[in-house]
């Protein structure tokens, strides 16, 4: 199973958003050196100054409608969609329409080739072989963009795949956020609702901690932010929980205290981090989002009075000057009544996805140069390896590596190594493990052990517990 | 629920087909004075000058079929199709294409947003707002497209509500005898087959009384013409019924007995109504109609030996020269042996249904001046008002005021204030009460009571019987 | 039932390929004029130099991918499915884009209008009479594709009609061998895997023999070409089978020996059918096919080591330059592990269907002309005839001419006349009959009788058995 021969074709599998393949305004690409595929999987796949500079192209897009509508002509996109999303795939049709592109839609896809067997693999490789110069899917399998990716001669936007990533929704958030406030450094802004299961407030939440925006948790109760996020916050992005006074957000937050997560340093969190916690002041965005019900467990228990933003609740003084965003469908969370308000940005919001597509897409197909990009093209460190030995140690039953039967070689990314934390490279998850091998050494190791750190990450394997080792004949290292 | 406020932006709710949206051809809409937004939700949005302005351009249109391939360069339009109708939506893509526009398709619409909880009202801001230029809505629900009219940025056309309108269909009818006979006004046109519930049917008879058109009905016996229909004729659109005698149309009409349908004065009728009633002599066309078998109700009983034409049908002296026209699709009532006969012009009759929806679509979008049209933008009167009081008073199950939870406010119209009749605003149903009050004397009336004139219509609440108003703490009026 | 004169819009029924409606590039056909329009329903309707003139504009297409992007701009095509196959349909799609053309596309039609009972006849007649200028039809029933052939105003091109025919997929085949080999004449080409149900591979089969190419049979055992293939090839295309030696394929046979097809003169076999039969020695393309397995019978049994392409089974010496071929999707007859082998040129195979039918749509529509092409429009010899007397003779529960009610008049043709077979002209199944009638004589013939030859086809009259021609009042012929 698996052909890791084919992966070669793109440079690095998780690929920090390289350069080569885009080519000044206007000049096609020449066959014979053909340019690296760029993809995006995951937002993380852009650098600051790339979202930057997309920012910059959309604000082109958007004050000049009809100024593009040549820039990818003779280009085709194809939507393929294996399970239903009209808002998300009409976004991306749209942007290629107003670009002067060509659209195939596969809104459909589990009714057809699916249907006959064909893996996910293939049909990336045939849709991106020769009916389409950019596919945008959308798949239900957590990290199924990613094995799209390395399949695909063209690039893969992902659309969504499952309860995984979503990048084009993070970046239509951001960039409405640069568009209302011009800036993203330094804004304060609240995430409400269902932050348990909401993919895109957690996707949000690393985004604007990358770029130093604080963030003000005042979720549903028994929703709250899941430890693993905060952690990854936490571990990753530098950013400090503190414990925040809501009393000024008014009816929003039933409870007066909230979590105030922010890049600040220590010595400057020290001027407020007094017994009150950290006074929420004035607000730059309220980001609001419905109850996800489908992905609910048992023992979430019922809803019962979810918040809702009205007309009492945004008369709160620190919201005076707050744009209310939702990443769309709204049921009932924010009233009608303030649809008319000046501060309610949600339908703005989403009709801002267009413009930033428009941006992306032209700039993947090599139609628009993206400012700040970084322009020597560097073939990036390879952070994802093959799992060596054994069974895929993905723990995740709706990760791509476990749906799609075929051509999945399962892989893994090495977050932190000390202590060493694993995750599946399709998915994320984190991988469960109580000892590391080294198959040259035959030793293993726990996973504190600092003698990992010397280990090649081809050579890990992931061991359940000492019976695993010795059935697979490795012996404990000195610890 | 419900937020009047957006309501602001279109300029009337019912709207007459202003024109301030309509620039000189190759002039594009400023954004600083946006005009105001047309909608095609009833043929009775149009005015007859206007609709003979569409059929000018569809000349054009027809006339020259690659002349007008960059009419809607750039633009876009979306078919939100609630409910599946391939023909009609195929043809107003091909109109869109035709025009060197974009078209985003939605044909499954109930599978996506609409499963998440998204009202109608949240998807047609979203897809007006950003995605598209213009809206074609086909929605199993009556006054859908009223409804989305209301919250839509851009035009919106109604592809067909539920049994409730389908203005297109009505359009692409009256043009066909505008090409075929070159007027409408004095024709003689046959409606035959299920003229109980064949919306198209009840159209095309309003449209054709509004044109002063003559209409002989020549029914399905037990699927006549209903009675709300013919009130409306002669109430609205004053049009007596007169007694017809059918024998000349030989054996399309198995009773000898018709009825016909004049806009003509009472003094051009008195020449033929004597006992024998109007003679039909020699008709302009025949429009046929399929049995409506999915709306029958189980006191119609089965229908046996549907009317059908056919040659022998076809020979009657009365319809030497007479078209055959058929909405489509066509079961066994027109049969296949007279398909090639030059009268049969029903499949040319759904072909030129694209060049009128490229003259609607192309004047919608402002990219063609309208010929016949009001120049003077002119607020019309309001002439449907929001319910004041109490619940929705529409009794009709399938109209959008009930099946879409969120976002309506129930309106009415009134057709005629003495008697006083009042309709849903959506659906048209009349609505049923016993007596009127006004919200602000709290005073009572019977709907014949001329006080009733007085009453500002947003003051009218409508009472089922006494024990209503008593509990609503009306009074009586003098009577 | 059934409209003869609908017909004598086309010319011919089966229609050898004729020319009239192809024009030089960049004129429009004059519509005082119309020329002749042509399909594509079986890939014999092409001839073999008109099949050549296809590769070269597929060539100049391939070399230029952005050079033809105004070729077809302002003209439709629609995909009319009526049942889901993306693969075929994306295919399509992007030919039309890349000529500049716009798609409308039904991909569940099924949902729709057929729901509504309409006939395909008159949906033929609908979007070929004013939506659009090109069908491409999609559908579950044999023969379908001929029977919209004769009501279409516009060219149809068959999708896929039930296990019948899929030209497009042949012609395709052919081109990526024409492509990687530069000739047709005289390839050896191995056929693998399900020979049995493969519609793909019998129209291969016959379309390779047409080109003069050589067919080695490796079937998967159980699933051997079908008889009714065989006789076709003999009798048709002068192919004559022949034993052959299959030890140097290696694994890929899994028995010594193999049949050879080849249209080569006996005196040449004579060379090598010594007692081990013909030698493989050198091939040119494996073909491999998936196991058609929602086609399999109740008596097929299970399948179990179905063959397999590996990279051990591609180290046969003589498959050292055999390029691999497989329609797609495959399952696991393919191993994943030879995809990156040069000589695997499935997803290339599959990508250079775009310019083929970029090819045939350009010249389908006279965009393009057709090197190769006759240029003296004759009307072709009617080949087939309507059934002049009695039921519909056709066995086949999925023809046409026996799912759509309306609108067929079942016809036959007569691939032979001594001894007579006839087949019917929608599906090509073969009738069965044990005498044949003459309609004016009255009189009726064993099928080898020597005196059908100067029967008139439509005086034929196809009889069960001796009591059906006494009930109809025939006496026997003296034999």
């Amino acid at each position: 199973m698996g052909d890791p021969g084919i992966r070669d074709r793109t440079r690095g599998l998780v690929s920090a958003f390289d350069t080569a393949n885009v080519w000044p305004s206007g000049s096609a690409p020449s066959p014979s050196s053909p340019p690296v595929t760029r993809h995006l999987i995951s937002i993380d796949d852009l650098s600051l100054a790339e979202i930057r500079g997309l920012f910059a192209l959309a604000d082109q897009f958007s004050d000049d409608p009809s100024g593009f509508s040549d820039t990818c002509r003779g280009m085709i996109s194809a939507s393929l969609f294996y399970e239903p999303s009209t808002r998300t795939r009409l976004s991306f049709e749209s942007a290629m329409l107003r670009l002067g592109g060509g659209v195939l839609t596969a809104a459909e896809m589990n009714a057809s080739s699916a249907a006959k067997g064909e893996s996910l693999a293939d049909t990336v490789r045939v849709v991106g072989g020769g009916y389409a110069d950019v596919i945008v899917l959308r798949h239900p399998s957590e990290g199924a963009a990613r094995l799209a990716q390395e399949y695909s001669p063209v690039p893969v936007i992902n659309a969504g795949d499952g309860a995984h990533e979503h990048p084009t929704q993070t970046l239509c958030d951001l960039y409405n956020l640069h568009v209302e406030r011009g800036k993203l450094e330094g804004l304060d802004v609240v995430l409400a609702g269902d932050l348990k299961y909401s993919r895109t407030v957690h996707s949000f939440a690393y985004a604007l901690a990358r770029f130093g925006a604080n963030i003000v948790c005042v979720p549903q109760p028994g929703f709250e932010m899941p430890d693993y996020v905060l952690k990854k916050l936490r571990d990753e992005l530098n950013v400090e929980p503190v414990r925040a006074d809501a009393a000024r957000l008014g009816q929003l937050a039933d409870r007066s205290d909230a979590i105030y997560l922010t890049p600040q340093k220590p010595h400057q969190l020290s001027l407020f981090t007094d017994t009150k916690g950290w006074q929420v002041e004035s607000v730059d965005a309220v980001y609001m989002t419905r109850p996800q019900t489908e992905r609910y467990q048992q023992d979430d228990g019922s809803i019962e009075n979810y918040q809702t933003l009205g007309k009492q609740s945004m008369a709160a003084e620190s919201l005076r000057d707050a744009v209310v965003m939702h990443p769309l469908p709204r049921r009932d969370e924010i009233s009608s009544e303030i649809d008319e308000d000046p501060r309610s940005i949600y339908f703005k919001q989403d009709a801002r996805g267009v413009p930033i597509r428009m941006a992306l897409l032209s700039v993947l197909m090599g139609r628009m140069p993206l400012e700040g990009m970084v322009t020597e093209a560097a073939v990036p460190e390879p952070n994802s390896w093959p799992v060596g030995t054994g069974d895929n140690p993905c723990p995740n039953p709706s990760c791509v590596s476990r749906t799609e039967p075929r051509h999945v070689v399962p892989r893994f990314s090495l977050p932190s190594r000390a202590p060493m934390r694993a995750q599946c490279a399709y998915c994320s998850r984190e991988l469960a493990f109580r000892f590391v091998g080294c198959s040259t050494t035959r030793r293993y190791h726990r996973p504190d052990s600092n003698a990992l750190r010397q280990v090649r990450p081809d050579h890990l394997v992931f061991l359940d517990d000492e019976a695993q080792a010795d059935s697979m004949q490795y012996i404990p290292a000195h610890h």
